[in-house]
């Protein structure tokens, strides 16, 4: 198995799943964001995990679709949050119906979710539904910790860390440990697989703050500095303001919290703040440690190598992106 | 045990329900909203429901818990569509903060629902979360069409009645079906139960129109006649509809759809094509009809007479209420 197979298998399984017909309203835009993309990254780890212990992956299938279900719905109700227009280059729900229709659809979507947990085998469904439970209550409090910190002028970087770690990386770690636990691992293995999900998680995302300001235009996709002229509160930028000495204070002052006329200027100055400080050596470092504890969890599990090679190279790819 | 004493028991367990502490703005309104009060009818019923089969009541209390909690994220999801600025008499969690906390409080509120399932016995669970998810499904489309009704000026009495049972009768059926299962019933005598509690659900929901005509104002609590204003879309308005000769016609077609000066003489003027139509009688046959038919279903059920006495007096009550 390549991750193409595994790929190929998500997206027929996905293709067949029935939401609801009637009312359109309410099953049509889980048909429409469903059929928007992505990497299927979370039901792709989910079969990864199980495939580490067992190569019977069909009943892995329906669990591991329900946490592409979840994940969407996130991004459905996080787009309305956000007052989002585009996602994946497309309308939102929201924009193309409207607010009401993508908060119900977002609602069924939960419940489908869970409906796909139901093949789980009913000895390891108690325990696959609260981990999921869990999790799920974890990436609802990440967005609210997001929200908040919009409005908080004193968020620490250990709140950074943590909302990063709730709102993106525990469901990627949960998605490892079902299919761990569905492929029939030992609790053990299960959890350091959970853990390595989860500090690839968090290196993801701090490798997502640092190519807003030094990714590749061209090839990162969104426009570089897009976090700076926001005054988003990223890791860069909190660590920035922990370090800054009075010369880097008067940049900071005289951008953040105000009106731009010249964004260019505002992302030439704070980027300068950033190479002063070293700011981006440092989030390197930051992305690296988590990267090799993460490597070393996997490591440990008792599982062929050459299957676990798989998960590395995901790993490796997803952390040398440039978009 | 008596009624009060099941609605000690609930209110004594909801009290001791945590849903979370941090952030704030996640899980306040959440106990905000559970602190209202109401009158319980749904863990109410499940109680009632296995008690008819058992005197084990206890492991039946978390999942009873769940409906309550479900029901809560419905009220509080609703309240954003209808922009309701009070809900029993105090200010709807939208206002009191803000819409997006409404939504993301609403979506943990699903996910703390199904983890109070989990202490259903694991031989139950998978029936048990099916059947709920069954349900929720069914609750978010009733509320799906109820909003699609607003704009849609070909509604069918059919679909008005089909709107009513997804949206407010059958998670009261669940209720009922779940607290069966769980005490140890049948499937048909749980299947009857179902059925009582969605034809006494289908009932209330009709007499809930009757009364905005034809309730005492006094007691009705709202004002008499605000279906009649808003043009909303009840039982009698379609009923009316679809009997209305040519003066009654002349009459709908002169007050529904146009901005009223004149609230009360509307109320008035439809309330009279209703009274010419025989809508009154006609509704409380209709309503009679379910009563009846529930209380068949609940003569069929195998459980001592008086525990099902209960029951009985529980719909009694429900149906002679005013307000």
């Amino acid at each position: 198995m390549s991750p193409t197979d595994f790929t190929q298998k998500i997206t027929a399984a996905l293709a067949t799943l029935d939401y609801g017909q009637q009312p359109i309203a309410l099953y049509e835009p889980i048909r429409y964001i469903m059929a928007l993309g992505g990497k299927r990254i979370r039901p792709l780890l989910t079969l990864m995990g199980a495939h580490l212990f067992t190569d019977k992956l069909d009943p892995v299938l329906r669990p591991a679709l329900a946490t592409e279900v979840f994940h969407n719905f996130t991004l459905l109700h996080d787009d309305i949050m956000d007052q989002a227009p585009l996602r994946r280059g497309q309308p939102t729900v929201h924009e193309k119906w409207n607010a009401n229709v993508a908060i119900l659809s977002g609602d069924v979507m939960v419940v489908r979710a869970y409906e796909l947990f139901l093949d789980v085998p009913p000895t390891l469904l108690p325990t696959a539904l609260r981990k999921f439970s869990q999790t799920a209550a974890e990436v609802c409090e990440g967005q609210q910790w997001d929200m908040d910190f919009e409005t908080n002028e004193q968020v620490t970087i250990e709140q950074y860390m943590d909302m990063i770690r709730l709102k993106t990386a525990v469901l990627l770690g949960f998605c490892l440990e079902l299919g761990a636990l569905l492929g029939g691992a030992s609790p053990e293995d299960a959890d350091h697989l959970r853990q390595f999900g989860t500090d690839v998680g968090i290196a993801f995302q701090l490798r997502d703050d640092l190519l807003d300001v030094y990714g590749n235009a061209a090839t990162f996709g969104k426009r570089v500095g897009g976090d700076i002229v926001s005054d988003k509160k990223t890791f860069l930028l909190l660590t920035a303001q922990a370090q800054a000495k009075a010369p880097q204070q008067a940049v900071l002052a005289q951008y953040l919290g105000q009106p731009t006329a010249d964004a260019a200027a505002k992302v030439q100055a704070i980027t300068e703040v950033y190479d002063q400080l070293g700011i981006r050596s440092q989030t390197e470092a930051l992305i690296n440690d988590y990267f090799q504890d993460a490597l070393q969890h996997l490591e440990r599990v008792d599982a062929p190598a050459e299957r676990k090679a798989l998960l590395r190279q995901w790993a490796l790819e997803l952390m040398a992106r440039e978009s």
